[in-house]
This record gives C-alpha cells, sequence and structure tokens, in this order.
C-alpha cells in the first residue's frame, strides 16, 4: 500500500533507506555502509565534513523508486535490476577526533576492519585522507595476504611529506597505503589524473609499477577500456581490490560539490561507466566515495551523483 | 570516552539523536517526535517538506553539548538544566499522499492519535495544515473532553473557504480546529499576528472568544506577559492545551526559511521567552513547529532556531 | 531610436516581450504562450510552479538582440533569421487550483484547446503532470483525429497508478495521454531517456509502440539521427506532433534547476538541435517547456536554456 | 470564483497586479508606478537594476489576498483597509541609456513628469542618483513652486562633487535637488542617517536648513515622533512632499538586498510606521523606493519589505 | 585627483588598504594587522579560514569613503574622525600548519608577540583558538606583568579538556589563557553570553572571579553600561587588556558568518556600541574579530560589520 | 621549511602570490598583471567588477602547489614544468571612472603601455570593452607596426553603433580595435562564437577578413586545429598578437559566473588546449581574460577556471 513506500525526502536518512545497525552486526547482509565526517586533513575548502550525511539523503531517492517500482530496468542496457536482491546497513558515523589525526585514523581502521570481516564494506567520507586508514582496516579484518587499490581521482595523492601538512593529509594518503605491507604501488591504479603533479610523475609511475591512467588516457582509449585494465591490473596478483572514488575524478562543471576541483575531468557518463565496470569485477571486495563537500554545490548535484554512483556498482555486484 | 560523544554533524539524524523508534512504541518516554514532510497546502512558497529533516539535524547540536559537558547551566536565569531527565524518542516520518489531503490528514492524524495514548506529542511541519489533523489526533488520543489550542503565528489562519484552495489548506487550519467537537474559537489564543487579515477580525475574535494578541500586544505589553495570559485563557475550561508555533511568527529577518514571510515579527529572544512561559505551563499536552521551509534560509538560522525553541519548550516542562 | 529598445532585464515580462492577450484574442498571432505555474503534482523537490515566470525573464535576452540588431544570422548554419517574421502574444497563466488537481487539469485542457483553436500553442510549466491536460486541450481544440507525441525527458512517465500519487502525478502523464482516444503508445517517440524505469521497459516499448530513444542510443546514433526518427515515426499515421521538453531531460550539469534531476543527459548542444530538428518537422503543431524549478540554479543557466531551445524551435518554424 | 483569484506567484507581473498602461494614459488612476532599472551610478556593488523587477513580483502577495480575502483588517491599528478604494496602473520601465547618464536623467525626468501631471507617482528604482531626476520631473509635471523632500537613508547624498564620479552618482542626488529651483536645503529631511559623513556635517545641515535624524534620534525620541517633524518641516513653506525610501535606511540585516548597507539601521517596524506616518500627511505628493538589489539577498525578504512599505504609504493614503 | 581614490572593491586586498609590511617592521605604526586563516580547532561548521580575506575586503569601503571624503563626521555623537590620524600597517597572514595545533599555537604566539613588542596588534580570525597563542604572544611580546582580558562571544570557552577535541580548541581558549602566568580568571570578563553553558556556571565565575554580563544582563542593564564594568574589572590590577570579539557575540539574524551561532545576540548598533566604550579605554592593548566565516553568509553582512566593528575600536582609539 | 609555504587561502591575494610592483617597475619580469574592475559597459548581467579579485585569489592555488611540490609535471603530455622560470609581478587595479567610459578607457590606455613597454601585459576584466582601451595601450607601448587580436568568446563584439548604448561598451570592442590604425579585421580571429549575430555575420567575416571559427567548425574540425589556424592567421603579416579570452567563450555549464552566457560553448578542456596552443605561439605578446562575474557561481568555478587558463598560457610561453 501506499504507506509502504516512502518519498525520497521522507523519513531518517540512512543510505538506500537501509536499516540502522550496530557495526559489530552485520554479518547478514551485502553490504554496510559507514560514514566519516572528517575534514581536517585538507588543503584547500573544508566541507567534506557533511558529506556522508548529504550522500545518506541524495541515496533516498533510489529507494524510493525501487520500492514503488518494484523491479527495475536499467535503462542504458535493458537488464533488469533487483532492489530486493540487496540487503544494506547503514552503521552510522565513526568516531572521529578532529584534532587527533592518529587516533581518528585508528577509529577508522578498526570500524572498517570489523565490517570488513563480516560484509562488503562501502565508506561515506569524510577527505580523501581517511581512505588509508580504512584500506588498512579492509586488509586487517579479511584475511587477504595483499590488496589492489583502483583510485579514481584529479590527484595522485602520492605526497611523502609535505612541509604544511607532515606525512597525513589528505595529499599522501596513497603513499601511506603503498608503505603498508599487503599493499604495494605494483597494484595500484590511477584514472582521471589531469593538473599538475610532482616532477617526473610519469618516471616515478613507471618505476614503481602504478598503472597511471590520466584523463588523456581516458580521452584517447574510451573510459571502458582504460577502467578494465586499471582493474585488471589491481587485481592481478592481489586477493582483493579497494576501490576509492575521489568525487573530484568527475569535472567540476558535473560536481563541483567538493574542496579541490581541477577542471577537465569525467562526464557523469563516465562515472558511471567506470563504477559499472568496477562492479562487475569479482575482485573488488570494498569501495569508498570520498570528498563531496555539498555545500558547494546549492544544485544538490555532486551527492546526487555520488550516491548514484554507489548505486552502480552495488547493482552491478549485487542486483543483476 | 570520546567515542561516546558523537559530533553535532555526525551519525544518523534523529531529534536530538534520540532512537528510532516505532509509533506504538512510545509509551516509555517522555515525549515522542514525529515529522510531517508535506506542503501541498502552501499558497505561496513552497519547501516545508523540508523542514523535518533539517529541523532533525539542527536540533543535534543540543544533544552534543548536553552530551560532553553533562549537565547545563541556563544562562538565561542560572538553572541547572539535565538532558538526561528527559527520554525522547523519534517515530520518523508519517505516510503522506501529496495529490491527496484526506488520506494525508487521516494518516497524520491516526500517527498523532497513537503517540499522544502513550506520550507527549512533538509534530516537525510541514506546512500548517497539518496542525489541523494533529490537533485532531491528539484530541482523539487523548481522553481529554476539551482542548485549547495557543497559536504563535504571524497569520490567523481562520479562513474557512478559500475560492482557490477551498476549505482545507494552510489559511484554514484553526478554522478547522475550531469545528472539532473538542475545540472551539473560546479556547483558542493567537500570538504575534501582523499584517493583514480578514475584514472586521478584531470583531470576529471578539465574538468568538479568541483571545488575540498582535504584535503591536507584544511590543506594547511584552511577550512575557502576553503568553502567560495567551496559555492561561486557552487552559481555562479545557482539559489540555496545544501549542503551536508557525515559525513565521517569528520576523524574517531572523526566521526567512518560511514559505509566506511578514514583516514585523518576534525576535529570538522573544520566541525563546514564549515557548520558556508555554513550557512552564503544566496544561501543554503538545506542541508542533510548522512551516519551516529551510531552503530559503542559507545560513541554517531558520532551522537551528526551531530546533532551539522547541529545546526551550521540553526544557521548562522536563529538564529543570 | 534607443527608447525604442528596451534592455533584456527591463519592462514588464513576457515571452519574447510579446503582447499581453486574452486567451480568446490570438487568433492573429503565429504563436500564443501561455503558464502554468504548478507544481503540486512532483513526487521529488517542488518548484516548477517559479517556471513560467523565469523562463519569460529569460527569453527577452533575444527579443532585446533581435530589437537592437535587426536581422539576426544564425551562426551554427549562416542562415539569416528575422524575428519580425514572427508574432507572438503571451496571454499569461492559467487559472490553477493546487489542492484540486482535476479542476486544475480542467483549467488547462480549457485553455489549450481555447489557443489551439485559434494558432500555435506554446506551453511554460509546472510539472509535467499539466502536459496531459494540455495535450488534451490541443487535441480537442483542434480537429484533429490523432495526434503523435514527441518527449524529450529523463523519465517515460508511464506510471499507470502509484502507491502515493494515485493516477495523476508527473510520472503518469503520458500514461493519461496514451489512454486519450486521439492518441495512442503507438505514435509516442521518447528521446533522452536514462536512469532506471519500470520492469521489463524495453519489451512494454515493443510491445505498444513507443518509440524509444534511450541515452545510449543518442550516442551512439548522434542526436539529430535520433530525433529525426522520433518525430517522423509521432507523425507517421497522426495528424499532428506535440511536443513535450522536460527541461529534465537535458544534463543535470547544464540545467540543475529542476525538480527530479537524473546524470547523463543531453549537452545543450544537443537540446538545441533536438529544437532545430523538431522545429523543421511541419507536423509539430504544439510545444511545451516543462519543470523548470529556477530557484535549484541561482546560475539562471536552467531557464536561459529552456526560453533558448523555445527560440530555437519557434525560428525553424516560423523565422527562415 | 476562484479563476478570478490569481495566486500571488502566478500572471504578468505588475505592481500590485496593476493594469499595465502607457505612460501618457494613466489620469484616471490614484498612482501610477514606474520602474528605472538603472545602477551605473554606484559607489559600491551592482545589481539595484533588478530593482523594479523583485518588488512588482512581491507586491503580489498583497494583490493576492485583497482579492480573495476582499476587505482587510490592519492588524496593528484594527482599521478596515479596502484595496478597491485604490487604482493603480503599471506603466512599466523607463527608456535607460547605461553609457549615458544625462540622457537617462532626462528620459526619468520626461517620464516622472509627465505621470504627475496626471496623478501620483510611484517610483522604482533603481540607484539613488535616480531619485535626482525623478524629483525634477515630479517638480515640473505639477504646478508647485516648491517641493519639500523627506530621505528615509543610511546616508545623506549629500557629496556636490566626487573625485572619481564626478557631480552625478548615488552620493550626490539630495545635493543636486538641493540646486534645482523648486528645491532647497531647507525643505529636506533626512531620517534614519548613520555611520559616517562628510566632515562638520552638524554643522553643514544646520547652516544649509536640513532636518536631520540620525538613527540616534530615532533610538531616543521614537521613530514615529522623528518622522512627523520631518515631514512637518518638508512641508511647512511648499506645496508639496516628494518621499524617497532608500531601502539601505533599514538594516542589513532585516533588508541586505542593497549596495551599500551601513550596519545599525531601522527595524522593519520603523520603516513601517515611517510609511505610516508618511502615507498620513496630505502633502506627500510622490514616493520612491531605491537601491533594492535583489541578488544580495536570497531569502527575497529585501524585495518583500519594499513592496510592503509602499503599500503601506499607498494604504493610508488611499485606502482608509 | 580622482585616479588617487581607488574604489572600495578595486586594488590589492589588506586592511583598510594599508601597507604591506614584513611582521618585524611595524615598529612606525599605530596598529598592526595580522591573519590567522585556520578553523580546524571548531567542533561545529568550518569555514573561519576565510575570515581574514573576507574582513580586509570588507574594510576597504571605510579606506574609500576617508580617502574620497577627507575628513569625517562620526553620525552618532557628531565627532570628527580623522582617518589620516592612523597609521595601519598589514603583515599578511601567520604561517599555519592545519595538521599541527601546537606548531600552529607557536607561530601565532611568536607573530603576534613581534607585533607586540612594536605596536598595537590587530588579529584578523581564525577559529576563537587562536585567542589564546595571540593573548600569549602580547604578553610575551611587551613587558606586561598581568594582562586582563574581554571576551565578547555568545559561549563561555571555558572548557578545560573535551573528550572529543582534548585540551586545546575553540571551546577552551579562555581556559587555556586563564593557567597563562600572566593571566587569571580574575581579569577576564565575559559579555554577550547566552544559551547552555557547563554545570553551575554561575558559580564558576563567581568562585573563579569572572566578570560575567549575559544577555539578560545586557537586556536589562544596557550595553554601554555593562561594557564599561566589564573593561574596567578587566583593567583593574591589571597593566593590559586584550579584546576578544568573537563575531558569534552578535545576533545570528545579524552576523550569520560563523560556524557555532546562538539565537538572542547583541544588535549591530550594541556591537558597535560595544566597541565604542572598548576603544576609548586606554588599557586596551590589542584586539582580535575571531570566528568570521563568511560562506555561511551570501549578503557579506558578516564581514562586513566585522570589519566595522574594528574601525570603530581604532576610531575611539586613535582618530578622534 | 612549511613556514615558506603559504596555503592557497592564506596571505595578500595578488595573482599567483606574485610580488606587488608600481606599474613603472616590472622592466625586470616576464609578465605583469593588471585588473580592471569595470562593468559599466555591459548590456545584461553586471558583476565582472569583481573579476580581477577573484580570479586572483583563485590563481593562489598553483603558487602553493608549485611552492610545496617544486617543478612539477604537466599531467596531459608528461612535460616538467618550472613555475621558477616565470617572474610575475602585479601591479595591482587600473584607476577607473565608472560614470565616464572615455577617462576610464584613456586610464586603462596608459597603464596596458607602459607594462607593455616594460614586458609581456596581462589584464584581469573587467568587461569586455576594456580590451579596447587594452589593445590600444598594447599597441601603443610597444613599437609594432601592426597587431593581431586573437579573440575566443561567444559573441563578436563588432557593434559598431548600438543605439541604447552608442559606440563604447561591451558589445563594441572588437570594431573600435579594428578602427585603430595599428589594427585591422584583416588581423583578426576569432573562435567560439555561436548564437545569434548581426545580420549577413557569415558574408561580413568573408568581406573584412575576418577568420571566423564558430563552435561548429571547433565541433567539426577539432579545437587544436582551429586555434592553430587561428593564431597563425593573425600572426600573418602583423608584428604581435593579442589575446583575448572572454570566459563566456566556454559553455555557460562549465563558468556561469559571467554576464552575457550563451549556451553550446567549449569545454574546460577544448579552452585548456586553446590556451596551450596560443601559448606555444611566439607572436602573442599579450592576453587578458574577460567578463568573469564571479557572483554568479557559487561554486567558485569560473574564477578558478579563468586563473588556469592563464596559467595554461603562461606555462607554455614560460615555463616549459
Amino acid at each position: 500500500s501506499g504507506a509502504d513506500v516512502e518519498l525520497a525526502y521522507a523519513g531518517l536518512d540512512t543510505f538506500l533507506k537501509s536499516e540502522p545497525r550496530g557495526v559489530g552486526d552485520v554479518g547478514d547482509v551485502d553490504a554496510a555502509v559507514f560514514g566519516v565526517p572528517y575534514d581536517n586533513a585538507v588543503s584547500n575548502r573544508p566541507g567534506a565534513r557533511y558529506g556522508p550525511g548529504a550522500i545518506r539523503e541524495a541515496s533516498e531517492w533510489w529507494a524510493y523508486i525501487s520500492t514503488y517500482k518494484g523491479q527495475l530496468t536499467n535503462m542504458w542496457n535493458g537488464e533488469q535490476v533487483d532492489f530486493d536482491d540487496i540487503s544494506v546497513a547503514d552503521v552510522g558515523d565513526v568516531p572521529l577526533f578532529p584534532m587527533d589525526v592518529e587516533t581518528t585514523a585508528e577509529s577508522i581502521t578498526a570500524h572498517a576492519a570489523t565490517i570488513a570481516e563480516q560484509t562488503f564494506p562501502v565508506m561515506l567520507g569524510g577527505d580523501h585522507y581517511c581512505t588509508f586508514p580504512a584500506f588498512r582496516g579492509f586488509a586487517e579484518g579479511t584475511d587477504h595476504d595483499s590488496v589492489g587499490f583502483v583510485q579514481i581521482d584529479a590527484h595522485t595523492d602520492t605526497v611523502s611529506e609535505s612541509p604544511v601538512f607532515g606525512a597525513d593529509f589528505h595529499g599522501s594518503s596513497t603513499a601511506r597505503i603503498a608503505d603498508l605491507p599487503k599493499a604495494d604501488y605494483d597494484s595500484v591504479s590511477q584514472v582521471g589524473i589531469r593538473g599538475y603533479e610532482s616532477a617526473e610523475y610519469f618516471e616515478f609511475a613507471e618505476d614503481s609499477g602504478i598503472d597511471l591512467y590520466t584523463m588523456r588516457d581516458v580521452e584517447d582509449r574510451g573510459i571502458v577500456s582504460v577502467v578494465r585494465d586499471a582493474v585488471e591490473s589491481a587485481a592481478e596478483d592481489t586477493d582483493a581490490v579497494y576501490v576509492t572514488f575521489d568525487i573530484d575524478g568527475v569535472d567540476p562543471s558535473v560536481a563541483p560539490g567538493t574542496g579541490t576541483p581541477v577542471p577537465g575531468g569525467l562526464t557523469a557518463r563516465q562515472a558511471l561507466l567506470t563504477m559499472s565496470v568496477l562492479g562487475s569485477h569479482d575482485a573488488v571486495g570494498a569501495v569508498d566515495m570520498m570528498e563531496v563537500a555539498p555545500r558547494y554545490d546549492s544544485t544538490e548535484g555532486t551527492e546526487r551523483l555520488a550516491a548514484y554512483l554507489l548505486v552502480k556498482l552495488l547493482e552491478r555486484k549485487f542486483m543483476v
């Protein structure tokens, strides 16, 4: 009946209107969502602390249409998509200590690990630094010996040490990940990179084994082919792949709600295809959506796209 | 420990970070909050459908400071306030049918009644039409023979029948309430009225028994004295008083996030004192906060004040 | 002289600064514009009630440049365009009854029919539900036995009955149209569809005869070819074609000012080419521009594009 | 019937939904409104070119309520107000030449004079420079030998010659007026002045005969008493009084939509009382509302107040 | 000549268009301004990192009018104000390390001390935590044995240790100051406090010697009297007084551009009078303006008022 | 050390955090930047007066990353870019006289000439009229006999005389330039033109020798090829080329912060490639960035792209 269908803008806000759960109680669901409303590690505009709430709210449109329409048709390929095929839980936000990045990172790692022991983790950021402790938690919580990393991003985040920020900030997360025992630059793939990066970055990528796909590669080869190679390379010689999507990988005209935009990025369609390819690859074992700072986008388009991108990966992974 | 204190902007959004509950399961709490994200009955700017979510989010600041500071001091009068003295539950939003005002009203009435049977109801609007079905539910759910009505508002909402909107819209709610068997204009008090109203309104108020306090009365006599008289009059010869606060009772410079603003209203301090007086009166048995349309106020001030006003009434009623 | 050229932002706002006229007095003009500032039938964000006013204001740029520059050159193809070749009247907005969808629909139908009896109707929305009564009015006001329908849109609007909204809301308008005696799904063409639709929609389209062109088709075949086929198919076996343009057919990065955006839509150029093709087809007998909700786009880009799209169709139809 | 009542946000935008008229055809109405969307003479933030349109739109709320409620009660004093007692026409906007201030001023003067010959002129600005040519037109169009001037404003606008702007800009309009043969500083009253003005301004005011009422005077003596004295003084020894209301006379927290705000101004209530007093004085023969720059106030509060202030003056003058 | 007068919105942005200088080169000016664009120590909304830039820009209006008008009249009291009587330098922003609060505090202290050795320091914040290191620097840079503290604020900032933030964040700055050897709660005066504070705060204030003036005191006694007492008390038994103005001391309707607003604060006029009284007291030796987060106030009113408040204090101190 | 790296949002705002200099003291730098915060010559939305300040602020991101990362890699082509290879000075804003276009133009010309005598000039607009006096200054300040002109723009700006604006406004600048002794339409190339232009514009371009590249040409031939031809043609038979970039050449979805947007323009990537090609051509001797009106783009994307486009041209010219 109508009373069973809640409007997208009504009700308590959880990701896809999923059930609120304790972090230790997600063993029976396909995916568990957690938020990290932290943005003290940014080098430019703040506001990603409002990302998790905004993505949750935006996600509810898909909960609404799947409840009221039942099974759905994916209008890109005609496939049938059944939202009843996926069970999701939302464990809320991780405890954070804005003045203490180390304790914050430990909290994120602990929660990510606890979830990863039980199910597929989905993290809502928060600034991109948080991907490092989340990856660490994923690696610890699962029994994988090695974990690959696919990074959709405008920036490489490979700064070792910043004179202003030190070793731990949103420009160093991939470097921190590569330092971990279960990770290696050789299993890192980067897609959407543009603008300026550190000196001799092409050489660094080649030497360290990073699979680097700049926006020019996307332009030249097409997004589907690029992402297929990216995930394949990250999955090679690893037990699982962690996917991180920095929303600034998308063009600022499409997703302006982020702290460090770089003109010349992915279109919405390219971003959606990226998630389709990634969701179709068996190795993908975790995903995050980072750097959504909704207050720079009064149209609400950034969080809507961010939610849709997660839905798209989950669709491919669990619903078809 | 720090992990027990959730930042105001973190976590799932419920009123005062209270526990989500089913509507039938609030018998053991002091107050139960429900939302009505409906604004199809407005005659001017839409957007009150976003009121409940915004008020919930804004309310979390008080949950945060009371958790991290423990007991609090009310800095107006020095009294100690203990948020642990109140238990609140949030039952989420009522099912709504935007194209069908009658079914929507029945849904609101049913939920309000179910809650009123068990505890003190707090409604988050939504447009002011919803106060009619909520009042009806309160009257039905309790065993009161007669219920008084204190209305803080710029407008009187006493239109019987509009040529455009008919009998049911946000300009007619007080008229609909007065038609109910347990209510009467004689037990209605209105505070903050200004601008233009129907012809001969002063005479109508006098004849029908409405206690009318315009902004000029507030100016001349002081808000505390006016509200004391207003609630006293509504409580006289009734078993309980329902308080409705239309946020447009407050001046648009203070609370611009509403659909039908009228210059010349209450200051924030006057509004807070209003709620202090009302919260101190034993007869008050229900409260709502209506017409908060947050998207017209990019500063977030409207929903912050709306939440604070409810906190203030609850403080006086339950926490001192 | 200069006094004869009114700045785009000056003067009373009518579409293309055309003459205000009564609805019964448009027999001598090429096109008559009417507005339907109604958005109570939406399932998501309100605000299309502000569409007609915003489109009118935005349209005045073209009135300004054609007055001060005289004849113009279309810079896409070099053709000469003469705004003096078209006479337009603006009959203002149709009476609406926000709480009463049926009476509202009758009012729209009556006005659309009155105009269609006399000239080419241009409707400014308003939510997409209003297209149903406008189409009905067009069919009634003209003597056509059957009317085709070209729908530019992100959504199919083919819900028969929603558990929340019933049979009449902005997601059901195409279904309601197909029910009309002079219409049939077989003469419906849909362009720009994306996201998720009802189960087995491709099969439904095929079975019912809908000409379905998703964004993937646009991507694969090019917009000009797709729209040519779309209008050709709608014109086949009908006496005239009604064109509806839901602004959410355009990508949200280009036209965020709408209630139900779906990432991955038309570019501005594709949208303009769409209108060029449609305006060049003799069968097109009416057009509307729907779901413009300007307050979600503080850049004013959505209404500017909406106005330009109508200008483009009228250019092809009347000015070259 | 309902079809006769147009919603506030519907229909073509004229002041109070009045009839559009030619400037020479207003002899039979009580008041004629004209706009001057010009802001090239400002020394700070532009945007008053959007004032006339915004004030018109905002004014329509009062047209709506008076149409649907019929006669109204003024809720400040209980008096009956009949909008049918006033006939208004809107002649649209005056031709303007943004690069040519002299021709622009002549155009304003000519239109103001033409209207003043026939009826009570109401000008919608536009920056405050435009008050000079409008006053000149009023003086010329009527047969008055001398005209007084009441200026509600944060600034005195008495700069004779600016090194950057010359003699003609929005800081010099009162000086230009005082130069006119039919005007004199001795018949100028200024209310709401604050911040910093030219050296020895108190002495200048005293010497030149300006009746100066700063915000401190308003604070000390009350707005009603101050405005009564102000208009009385301007009316003394003159044949009529021209009232100019610079919206920056109001506090920026109440009316932020203006180019040159100065903290510490009038409240909405003080502003409304100002207009009540002025509207009650027989000598008042013209009014303008200037410096409304709506795009700095996303709440729409500035234009709403501006419209209400004009309504209030007209109420006192024509409707009671 | 005109070329010597720069428009308020033109030119490089420094406070009052003063000369950029090195921090060690301000011995010959009356006051030196420095910025601390740091907001990592906030407990709620970020954005005070944009405070210094916004206050500088807003301040230029006063530079413009004093250049083009020459000597000015203070329109509140008629006194002559000569901006040529004050020489100001702007040393830009202090080096900051967002991830390292200790090093950041040391940097602020070092710069504040260097300036205080030479002249009157004016700090532009930044979040309120920065007042602690700035006060420390002022105490160290001067040879005062003890320094008083006048705090205009909604909050007391006297948290010793937060479970989430630890000992160093914007809620603990006054506690940190009171710990310093040259300071003591006994020389602290707080004005504008409201909302909720820690348990038994009135007793704590009394016991520790804090002069506490809540908004109720301001209401009851008048702002001038309260501030006179506040500064007198802070100056008693100290060698100098440091004034901190948290912009959230002002009401959110007036100054919404701040991170932690509390309804019910100072009006603009009360705030200006506060600065007049403080600027007139000889003991005042330093001032800061904190928590201006301009992006929450699209009207630009918050930074305008913040700049004006500093101008007002400097006017009283140096220009009359 | 960290103290040497200033955050992008910290410090005094100059282009690329370059040294402020007097206009006569730029002989030893590679490029000198000056601003023209003037927008009184626009025919539509004002606000380009805020362009120079916004572009300066946005440019500081590149100063920050080049300081903290040292040498950089251009991620499009892998080349090394060294910001130490370029020395830039910022001379602030030119004196402007908003009411006097002729004196304003002379001021711009004088400053542009003074700079051009010494180094490579970079102008930050301001409306596009200012390009005429800047071009004139460049031609006068250098000893070139003839100067070519490459114009990236949505509009041709070739109006000879407007009935409203006369001969000098932002729609006539290219016509005014072509009138100059050292310039000729034959050396003008226009890229990105779209929408409607004057009658028979294609013929006019052909007859006058303008190299016209509409958006359709860009679409058909690719941006790189088009811009190569454009600059080659402008450089042929001239001594140097002046490049003007009207930000409305870019699509409004990417750069909405401008006064006269036209849908269907360049993508960010096309714009960046345009500047790469132009920066690589030896003949280019001056550049400007015009019509940036930041307040129409709350995302800050327009000024960010504008700054990046200038950085890109300077990179190709001076840093590789």
